[in-house]
């Protein structure tokens, strides 16, 4: 079992949890990984392409969990994109022509046609990809997906929701929300009726595990399956700080591409994978919270 | 103005086209182009991403016209499509990168949902790639057409039917016909009852060209906006050849993922390019057919 973005928000939570269980994982990143001793970790630059084929020729693991992605601030936007989509080409075509067994990625819910109103389905919802970002992940999984089909290789494809949890990217929306809360700054928010479908770190984490064990080839969403407005969330986390009225809804204008509505439907993952998100927001709020107040309290008292 | 695949079917065409208009054109290719001895000639392999961002960097053109693609026997299957669609978005990203002005790129039909009735066109038939090939000029166009609008930069994508002319390789279907026919063999042939828009090579060179001259953004097809059935178009040519009872249709199979109707609506590239083909079916196989003779002839008399 090969793990890409094995030290990032998602893939250390993978990383351990395998581990944990016994699993022989080879885990690639950047930087090392936290908290998995007992993994064998490589550092590696995907960007690095013949680097990237020897490693695998020496390896010859059966599984691949591509993980390793854009994570900057502008993740969305930026043409590095284009950059990370050629890497992950190489990854996935060197790990099939080494004759690997299954190939699971990560994609997006921005991959979905987002002006439906409907919770997203992954056989009946079209996809339309608003922005770079889901362009170069929908291109790769279209492309990867028909590779290891006429290869004879197993292929899946998560569709992440709004991922959140502690440990992530102090850059990324929550993240931030949660620190100016605890900067005990007045906050300035957008009105925030969008509804989003927001999903647990470490339930995302079990989706990918669950995936990487199935032999189901094809899409399968990793969302909670609930929405809740961004407002309604943004109240919860600062009335979970203990200050309910610090928020400024409407002091920040509605991004013009702000989707509506973007709810997973999830009864694929529960059928195919028998998995499902379980995490209540309000447990998952608290621990966020929680590990952010530790991390400021940390910092204040060195 | 910088062409890549300038030796091949099309660009050799492209090139010669654009040299004797007195363009400054920049050739790069595996093997030297013919009959083009005024323009400037690269040996560059796109595998080798760090020589093709040098050689960008050192040209720097405003014009990238990118024609190389596998061409094999077995073009339309291999995973080394997933090859091609890497070094073509290194070499478009280098090109947006170093502040390229306009990028022209080669397209499919079989880009289109095929299992439509209708004239293929541009702004309303589905896309459903049909196999690895047309998968990866899809995506490659998904991203870069993207990556391109954002940067400013100018980018069109001219969806080839089905060209046919002298000098093709040898093992494309078309020049397959010709040489068998003109071995004096009885040729077995489906029973092709599929409609096929059959656009003649000169017509595509001279698509390409009006593409990259005009500041039009997106999609055109370049077909002749004309059907004819495989049988109809394989019997002329054997009428031309001299041996109108040569074929023997129904003798293999059709195989099971052929179209019934592959036909361009030819609307836009008439409105936006002033661009259509004009050369008469009748007169391009003529000339196909006099080429493969003149080529057996010259190895029968070497």
């Amino acid at each position: 079992m090969f793990i890409t973005g094995a030290s990032g928000f998602i893939g250390r939570r993978v990383t351990h949890s395998l581990t944990a269980r016994g699993f022989d994982v080879r885990c690639a990143s950047r930087r090392p990984p936290l908290g998995s001793t007992s993994s064998r970790w490589y550092q590696l630059d995907l960007a690095d392409h013949a680097s990237v084929r020897r490693l695998l020729e020496e390896i010859r693991p059966s599984h691949l969990l591509h993980l390793a992605w854009e994570t900057g601030r502008n993740y969305y936007s930026t043409p590095d994109n284009v950059r990370w989509l050629i890497d992950s080409l190489n990854l996935i075509d060197a790990f099939i022509r080494i004759g690997g067994r299954r190939f699971v990625g990560a994609g997006t819910s921005a991959e979905y046609d987002l002006s439906v109103a409907e919770d997203l389905k992954e056989t009946t919802t079209p996809l339309r990809p608003n922005g770079i970002y889901a362009a170069c992940k929908k291109a790769l999984w279209d492309v990867v997906s028909r590779h290891a089909a006429q290869a004879g290789v197993g292929h899946a494809w998560g569709r992440i929701f709004f991922c959140y949890g502690p440990e992530e990217d102090p850059q990324r929306p929550v993240a931030t929300l949660v620190r100016a809360l605890l900067r005990d700054e007045t906050v300035p928010f957008q009105e925030g009726q969008g509804i989003r479908d927001y999903v647990y770190v470490d339930d995302v984490a079990e989706g990918f595990i669950a995936l990487t064990a199935s032999d189901f080839n094809g899409v399968v969403n990793l969302g909670s399956g609930e929405g809740v407005s961004l407002r309604e969330f943004a109240q919860r986390i600062a009335t979970e700080v203990g200050r309910p009225e610090a928020l400024d809804f409407g002091a920040l204008p509605t991004p013009s591409y702000e989707p509506r509505r973007v709810v997973a439907d999830v009864t694929r993952a529960r059928i195919e994978l028998g998995w499902s998100a379980h995490r209540a927001l309000g447990d998952g709020i608290r621990d966020t919270v929680r590990w952010w107040r530790d991390q400021t309290a940390t910092v204040r008292t060195r």
